[in-house]
Parts: C-alpha cells; structure tokens; sequence
C-alpha cells in the first residue's frame, strides 16, 4: 500500500507513503493514487490535500526512471504521470499541494498541476529531464508556462537545480511557506475555508479555469515540429547515456548526439 | 449623486462617494459612472483615476445584491458591471485604480480590469462568488487567469478570503504599495507623468494590449460546457441559499445542491 | 568592431563594445552581433552569454533614433531590431543576458526575448516608445505580456520609467540580482551548469517554448485594426515632435495630433 | 420500441420507426437510439448505417416541439438532441446516414453530423428554427458552417425552406444520390467496402476529423454575445408565438419583439 | 445621386445606378449606399436586396482606380470598400445580392459578402488585383477562403479571368442562377419568404454566423509577415505600371520588381 | 532520371517519368524533384506546372510502399513526401497539376496540394491509407478538409475507393476537366495568363493563401490524443499485415488489431 486516506469532514488528505522508493511515481503508486481519488470524489470531498506527510525528506522522486522506454516516445498520452496530471487537473473539487522535503522531475509538473500549493522550510523544486535527455511533452511545457514566470520556466528546465523556498514563494509556485510546524494546520484551515462555501460554484470555478488553461491553441505545422523535435531526442545516444549514468549513479556525458 | 468629479490638468479624477451603501456597483452608480467616463473622454484627458478617497474603509463593496436575478445567468453580457468593465478597458486613456479601505466582488474585477493599480496599507481585495453560490462568468474568470498568477487566482476564488496589501503587491494585485498620507501625490505624479507622453501612441499601446488580452479563442464546446455548468449553478438551491444568507446576514449551509 | 566574441567552453560570451554610441542597435551593430551569433552557432556553443561587461554604464540605448523612418512603419518585420529579436529567440542554445547598467527601449525588448537574464544592482531598465510617439508593434506588445505581469507591462510602456534593480527582480524582468562583483562569475556558473546537460533535450525544450510562446492566435479584424491604429501615430505630428525634440535634446511637446 | 436494430456482417443498421410521430427525436426516442448505439458499439460494428428505411414519407420530423421548454434555453449542452449528435460524432465507426422521405429541423442537423449521406429522389432537408423564433445553438451553426457552402447554409435557415434532392447533391448534403430501388444495395455496398478496410485506421481517421472539425476557436466575447442574443430570442414573445402557432397549426405572425 | 432606394413591405431592395462610371465603389458612392443602409436598418425592413438592376451591363466595376494611392497600403481598415463590406456584414438582416452584368474586383468581394447571392444568364465576377499589381489584404482573402472551393479562389485571383454564371453557380458564388426575366420576381420571393420567419432569430442567426465567419486565428507572426509582403508590393515598381496602364488603357508590363 | 524539365516563357513544366515504378514518390524521386523545383524557383518562373504527361495511366502511385518503415511513425514531419508537399506550397509562385490517368495515395494528396487541378477523362484519384492500416497524419487530414467538402474527405478516406473524372469536378479536386486532347493546351493558357499578370501580387496573394490555410489553431490535448492514436495504429499487427498483403499482392484480412 503505497497511499494513506483520511478523511476529515468534506476534506480528504491522501499521504504518498512508498518512502522507500522516495515515491516515485511508479505505474503501480500511480494507479492506487488514482484509485484512493475515485474514491474521494465518491464520498463528494470538498477539498482534497495530497501530501507526502509533515516532515518528509521526499515529498516524491518523480518518473520512476526503470520504467522509461529507450527508443519510444516516453511520454504518450496514456503514460501513468500524463493519467495522474490529468486526474488532478479533473478532480471535482480543488486539489492542494502540502509539500515538505524535496520535489523532483515529474513531480514538481504534479504540484504545479494541484490548484493551490503550500509548502514548509524544507520543501524544494527541480526540473529534471535535461539530466537524463528526456524529451519533456508539450504538455508540460505549457503547464510550466501557465503556472511561473516565462524567464524562470526556463532555467527551471535548464539548468535542473533545485529551487528553494523562498524562491518557491517569490516565483509563485508555493501560494504560501509557512513554518514546518504549523504546515497541516495551516493547509487544514485553509482546505475548510474552501469546505464552507457553496461547493457547486467552486467545482464550476475549477473546472472553467482547467478548460480556459487548457485553450492554448497550437498551429498544426507546430506540433508536428515538436514531436519531430523530441523524436530525435528519444532516439539520441544521450537519452541512453542519461538513463545509463542514473542507474549507475554516475554523472552522464552527453555529446548532444 | 454617487461620482464625484474633477480635472487636474489632462488628468481625470472620479471619485466614488455613495458611501451609505459602500459603493455598491448598482445599476444606478454604474449608470452615472459610465456618464461620467464618457464627458472625461469628451475632454480628452490623459489619465484617469478611479478612487473612492483616500482613507475610505470601503472602496467598494461588489454587485448590488439586491439586483441580482434568482434563477435566470445573474452575469449576462448586458449586465451593468460587465458594461462597466468594458467601459474601463475601452477607455481611450490609462485608467488607474487608487485604493484605499477593503475590495469586494466585482469590485476586485473592475480593479483587476484598471490598467495601473495604486493602493495604501489599508486596502484589501476578497473574491467573493463562492460565499453566495453565484457562478462567475468566463469573462471574469479570464480576466484574472491574465493578472494574477494562476494558483493565486485559484486560491483567491475558492476561499474567498481578504487579501492583505502585502500580499496584493507580491501577487501583481497591486504596482505600488505606499503609505496612505503619499496615496494620491504618488497617484498624481505618475498620472502626470504618463500625461506628458505621446497621448496617441500610448492610447494605441492601451487598445493593443486589450486586443491582444481578449485574444484567447476557446473551443465552442468548451463554452457550451461552461454554460451548462453555469446553469447548473444559478439554478441551484444553493444559490438561492447564499443569496438568502446574505441578505439575513448569517452564515449560509450550502449542500452541494 | 562593435561586438567582441569570446568563448568558454561550451559557453559563448558576446559582448556589445561601442559604448560612444551607447551600443544603440543600428543596423551595423546589428549585422555585426548576427554574424557573431552565426559563429557562435557553428561552433556549438551551449549556452551564449550577451552582455556589455561588468561595469558598463549603459548596456544598450536601444534603437539608433537617427535610423527610424519617418512617415512610414517604424517597426516593420525586416527591421534590425526584430531580426535580432528573433535571432536571439532561434538560436539553438538558451542566450542569458548579463546586465549592467542602463537598458532602454527596444534593447528591453532584447533583454525580455533573452532566456534567462541576470543583473546587478546598478541595471535599470526601460520601455520607451511614448517618449517619441513611436507606435510598438504586436510583436513586442505581446513579449512584454508574455514576459511581465500585465499592469506592469502597462506601466512601463505608459510612463516610460526606469524601472530599478529591486524591481526588475521583484516583477520577473530579472531572474536573478547580484552584486556587481559576482555577476561574471554567478552567471557564468549557471551557464556551465546549462552546458553540463544533454544539449539536444535543452534545445528541444528551449524550441518548444518559442514556438508554444509564439501561438496567440489573433482575429484577422484585431490586426487590421492595429495596424490602422499604428498606421495614425506614425503618420501624426506628434511622431515627428518626438524626433525632433530627442535630436534637439528637448523635451516634446505632444498635442496628440 | 423506436428504433429496429439489424447487423449484416460488419455492418449495423438502425432504423428510426415511430412513424406516428414522424420520427421526431423525443427524449425517449433519443434514449433508446443512444443504447442501441452503444449495443452496436460494444458489438464491434465497423459501419453504422442509419436509417428511416427505404420508401418512409418523413425520415424525422426533428425536435419534439411539445419538449422544447418557453423562456429557457432550449439547446442546451445536455439536451437530448445535443446529446444524440455528439453520439454520432463519437461513435467509434463511420456512420451513414440513408435517406429517404422529407428530413426537418434537428434531423438536418443529425443527416450533416453524420460521416456520410446518401439519398434517393424522394429526400428532401430543411433547417427550421425560423419558422419557431427559437434561437440555434452555437454547435449546430459551426455544423451547418462545416457541411455546406457558406451562402446556402444561410439561405437553409433564413428561409426554412426544403432543398432537393438535386440541390441536396449540388451543396454536398448528400454524397451520392441514387434511385430510391437502389437505395438500400448501394449504401450497403459502400458499408461493406468499409468494412473491408483496417478498422483501426479508419477509427483514427474518423477521430482526427471529429477532432480537426470541432477545433474551430472563438474568441470569449463572442460567445458572450452570442448568448445574450440568443437569451433575447428564446425570451421572446415570437417565440411563444412560433410555438403556439405550430401547436395550432396555423401560420404565425412574427413582431421582431 | 448614386442609390436608387425602395421599401416593399418588410423587403428593402437598394440598387445602385451610377452608370456612367459603371457604379465604381468610389469613395462618393460609398458613402450614399451606407446612409442607404443606415435608413434601411432604421426602417427595419427584415431583407435588403442589393442590386444594380435586371439587365445591367455591369454590376459594379469595383474600387475606383483614380482613388487608389500609390505606395501606401491601399485597403487599410479604414478604406470605403472595407466599410462598406463590414456595413453588409454587420447589416441587422439578411443581405441578397442580385445581380445582372459583370462585377469587377472589389465588386465581388461585395457580392461574396453579402449573404445569399443570386443571377441570371449575363452575370459574371473577376478578382482582378494582380491586373494592377495591388496586394489584396487579408479580410478579403479570409472572405475568398470562407466562400469558394480554395482551389478555385486561387484560380480566380491568380488569373483575374471572368467566371461565368455556370462556374458562378458549380463553385458556390451564386445560391440560384434563374433567367433574366425571373430574376426580379424569384429574388422577391426568397425575400418575402425570410421576412415572413421570425425576424430576431434570422438577425441572431445571421449575427453568429458573421461572428463565427470573423474566427479564423492567426498567429501574430503570421500577420506580420503578411504585411511585410503586401509592403513590397505597394512599394513596387509594378504597381505604378499596373496603375498607369489602367489609366492609359494599355496592358501592362510586369517586370516583378 | 526521374524528371523532366521544360521551360516555356515564364513556366515551367517538370514531368514525372519514372514509368516503371508508376512514378512512385520514393525518397530518390522527391529528392529529384525538389532539386528541380529549386532550380525553377532561381529560373524564376511565373507559374510551375507539374504534370507526368498527358496520356500516362499512372500519374503517380503515391509513397513507395517498400520505403514505408514498421513500428514505428511512417509520416514524420521529415518524411521525403511531407517535405514535396511543403515544397509545393511553398513554391514562389502558383504550381499546377497537369492530371492524366489515376493518381493514388499520397499521390492524391500532392495533387490537393497544388494551388490548381486540370485533368482529363482518364484522370482518377484515390486516398489509400486504409487498404494498408496506415494512420494517416494531421497534415494530410487538414489539408483534405481544407480542400473537399468534409462528408466527401470521408468517403474517399473511409472506402479508399478511386473517384471518377466527373466526381473530381462535383467535388472540386479538379478545377477544370477537358478532353485529353486539349490538356496540354488549355493548361498552358490558364498559366501564361497568370504567367502575364504582376508577379509579386501574384506570389503574395498564394503565400497569403498559404499562411492562412495553415493557420487551424488546435488545442495541445487534441494533439496528444491524435498522437496516441496514430502511435496505436502503427504499432498494431493489422499495419504488418496491410503491409505484406500489398506486397504479396492479396488482399489483406484485418481483424481490428
Ligand atoms: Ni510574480
Ligand atoms: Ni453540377
Ligand atoms: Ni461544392
């Protein structure tokens, strides 16, 4: 059991709990996270809060690397982060963030997929597909740029360092840092804020600005230019060297062929 | 009368002073509002200020309630908030918000629609749809998805909660804080300032930037979608409960309904 | 020789050097920076630096005056300006400016299509065009609103200010702020970190955010428009006042005629 | 029972046989085509024929007009016949509509939604929202946009008037017409060619013009415009007028009120 | 007086009677036809035919050359012809174009606008820039690309040859090609019958297909580039020849400079 | 050699004479025939005509199968054909199809491609992708809906099936169909015209066309969806077997995998 669920009044808190595997977000968490969501939207929450627990030294790792395909695109429609992003993105009621410890690669496009983020001291954020060569998807390209700064988007996703945070807080990916110490009650307080008011609005709410978020519309030549773009990444020589470097812990060298 | 008027060279200033009713934006205020907007495009100023005073407690405090329809879509195209924040932004002149005293509801819109906002540190700004179960319309929901970062804008709607000037600075709410005895020298002076400019070239710079930020095509089936979301809502018992709430001034139950 | 080229590494660093003309973009300075950015670009750089040294006082004055036409479109798309705006935003590799001193008009412009931009405490930055009633394109309207919170955006273009060091930080122009006495070296190190990772990933990325930043889809009726709004101040009085008074080192008088 | 369900093969065949009531796409009669859409969905059909049967007088009178609701939106997302449409957009195979017999109203709307049409010399189509006042929905006109040369798709509904079979083939109504003896052997000839072919392929096709073809993006403010047009017609008084008069079967007489 | 105006019931029917100058859309002409309409709209007729009478040797010969200017855009947005296309596009009902005789450039640019079009047996329509070496703007081609097979707007504007009724009906220009002795009467039939419907729902009708027509988003890029090359051809040496030919009544010579 | 070129006044006319591999449009002949098309280009001709002779009875049979790679994207955006296709509507100046004899696949789509059609009795064309089960691409579909009425598109993409001489005419793949004998000649005509009208208002006029037929905004998640599919279908055994069906000469037993 990868997931812990609780409910308190209209607001349901899912705890990512696969500490060993640094909850990464492997097929088989993501489809007991999908299901312990199902279920909240069952018993009509009003609020729900994902989190990895106060205190936390991985909030999640991201992709689990061993099960990324070399030499296919690794991020198809159907691939479990892509059903997981969408599943918040739809869930029928707001979905906060409630970070400590570190967010890492797929991870950090999740918490900027939840509707609110609130994190502690400890939290931190990075990008990480340039450390393996992965070819990141337009939907996360897009999702970074709905959600930071343009300028800040970029060193993000070049440069793969963590960002602190404040940082976090100054670039809007947290909406509040608040001390270790007070992060469940805060994030509580303001979860049945939301519970308090009339839910058919708020639900009507979430879903307008998923559906106005998702109108990015795109010139066709474009996108076939994107996936050309990443084809070539996914069939690089440095796609296999990244995944081969992880697995041996070793730093990668890329060649950029 | 609800508007005061005055001209301070090619600067414009109106000030809202319907007090007994804070400012409602009714159906009468907006009416005189628009008037006024009008015989300050006549001639020809610059700039204007839009203010309830400095060291007003309200600035304003959102829709007449008691104007709002049961039953039928409470924010038609034609409806006068919408006519006046179309008035703002079709202005053919910078129009700059100067804020003192709490923001509510559609008055947080119409700030948000101003070109340039100024506030002291008295001023605070609350989204208020959720608390009465009225459900906000595509317009509103796309102004703020252009001047708030997107987790900010969630937040602000789902809770309804008053945002403090700080917070309204960091969050792009707000251009400047400054301190209430500096509120409208500091307005002056930046008014002055854009007036002594190429009055047509910043003029087409203003209708540039709302061409270009009502520019975001949606898909029809997604707003046929909204619309029936939308529906759902202003036909809902809730909705008759907040309205209900309000005007019995204690808190609404809201069951989902 | 305007333009001094050096390289470190993977990291190209190209350095504007006509401080009499206060680097102002002329078609020479242009040319030359293109052909520099081709160099660079043929040898592989992975990441490129484009600055004007640690120190200078002006790091670019924007376009040469001398060279705007008058009576027709100033800004047309063959202009040098917008083939360097669009160099900088095509070239294979993330470009960082590294900013000190002063930065005006369309070298702002250059600064916002920059990746990512680093400044220290004596950089300044501002938008210029209703100092001369120039009429901005849409190309550069919608930079800034892609790169700037939108009241900001319309704060800078209506005043014309210099914005300071503290906000540039503060409203996302600057990625980062350091002391002058760092800004070589912190810069650099992010470079090299840039240059570390799988290059065709980073390219690929940084590709995906032109072109998903460059899709804003227009009505055919909105750019006709603008293009008569344009089409009126390039062919007003006031155009011509405004060159005269900067060649006059004067201030203009506008009628808004 | 409304609907006789046939499988030939590959083939389904569904034919609409309420002939007391002309067919008209009630809520029942929807409801049951809709299940025994899905039946043929489930049962893997590879083509869809559907069908009044040959020689029938109406193929479908369209709309229940004692449904259709006074002083509310009558096409709303959720209405049946709404729903009815995008089943056939949806449905996983080409779906041929084959016509014999005189099609009015939403039944036009659900012929042009279908992939392909054919007809024999006794069809005949009219688009009749005129003849009622009632206001048509955003999603039909983009429909009758996609399917029929611009002008002819304007003289259909402002004159309500029944195009030929002839013209039905001149404005691309009708893929083929044929002799109402042959009617029957030709569709299923057409239907099992099809059926012949990669289902996979020709599912993905199906798919990508459904998805080509809804991807039409407007630009907010229409659509508010549009639906308080819309709002102005379905309030009315010639609406009421229209239906009363259907209902009485007399002609109506419209005020422009 | 250049507008012959008649009311017959609910049917307007303008028919323009500047033979001598063969109703060329002169800025004049222009002018009086769109007072015309305004006095129409004002009547409220329900249809508005226009027309230059049965048996007209020409329609209308289209722009008035002699008002063309030389290198400057010659169809800003401001231009009589493109108001007068908008005036039929925004006209409150339905317009009808009758036509007897050749129609000429901007004339058939009139005619595709108008809503539904009908001829006899002497009509005919040219595209003719590229006689001149004009640069058609991109309203119009959008306007050629909504009404005709694209294949034939490209063979109509690439050779300027005059289609005739035949081609004029197969390639959807005409709704309805009926003898010349019909014309008059067919023509007041579909009239009469559009002004018998409800006459809110025909203008809501026609209002959204105008704004439905108007949503064809275009990337800023694009347009820029357009205008860059409509620029050239302005300033080319082609268009003086294509214009001086025309007033000395020779054939030009093109060199494609 | 694959190609031959003539050059007759301003046009220029390239044939396909790889009659033993029924001008399949293999990597080897599109190379040709973009090196050809190159040197028209710099010959700058006035109008291209392309053509594989009259009285051929292929004129071309579309990709060459044997070049088609399993498992894996068969269209990519650097696919030989997907970059004639480009070629050709890139072209800087009007390319005409010169059709005798059937026209198949690909083929067919280069055909829709080409600004204008003439072809004679002999001419047929068929859309082939699912006699093999090969998931067609966005560009091709698009290009088809922008070209064909959409129930037609359909047809031809669903049943495979060759269109008739007169279909082609109906349905406006071809813009003019003469008599065999008179191909030649009255395409000729039809392009010394354009070949005599100013070329860049010509050559303007067809890259307006094309930046606005490319300009189909689709929404990001419509993509991936797309992308998925299409991955699905070139993944499937049902493509291995349209395959080797083709090359063993039998028809191919599809089973929907
Ligand atoms: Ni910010
Ligand atoms: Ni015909
Ligand atoms: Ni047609």
């Amino acid at each position: 059991m990868y997931i812990r669920s609780e409910v308190d009044g209209y607001v349901g808190i899912l705890t990512l709990c696969h500490t060993e595997k640094r909850n990464a977000l492997s097929r088989a968490l993501v489809g007991e996270l999908l299901e312990a969501m199902d279920a909240m939207a069952a018993a009509r929450v009003r609020v729900l809060i994902l989190t990895a627990g106060v205190g936390s030294k991985v909030w999640s790792a991201g992709h689990d690397i061993h099960e990324l395909p070399l030499g296919e695109d690794p991020l198809l429609y159907s691939d479990p982060l892509e059903q997981l992003l969408r599943g918040v993105r739809h869930f029928p009621a707001p979905v906060i963030a409630m970070v400590s410890g570190s967010v890492w690669g797929g991870a950090t496009d999740l918490v900027l997929s939840c509707d609110i983020a609130i994190g502690d001291d400890t939290c931190s954020f990075a990008l990480t597909p340039v450390n393996l060569g992965l070819p990141y998807n337009t939907a996360g390209t897009l999702n970074f740029m709905r959600r930071l700064p343009l300028n800040i988007a970029k060193e993000m996703l070049f440069t793969a360092r963590s960002v602190s945070p404040h940082e976090a807080e100054e670039w809007h990916i947290l909406n509040h840092r608040v001390d270790a110490s007070e992060l469940r009650a805060f994030t509580l307080d303001i979860a049945h804020g939301i519970a308090s008011k009339a839910p058919l609005a708020v639900a009507a709410l979430k879903e307008q600005f998923r559906m106005l978020a998702d109108s990015a519309p795109l010139q066709p030549g474009i996108f076939e230019r994107i996936q050309e773009l990443r084809h070539r990444v996914f069939k690089s020589r440095d796609y296999v060297e990244g995944i081969d470097a992880f697995k041996e812990k070793r730093a990668p060298v890329f060649r950029g062929e």
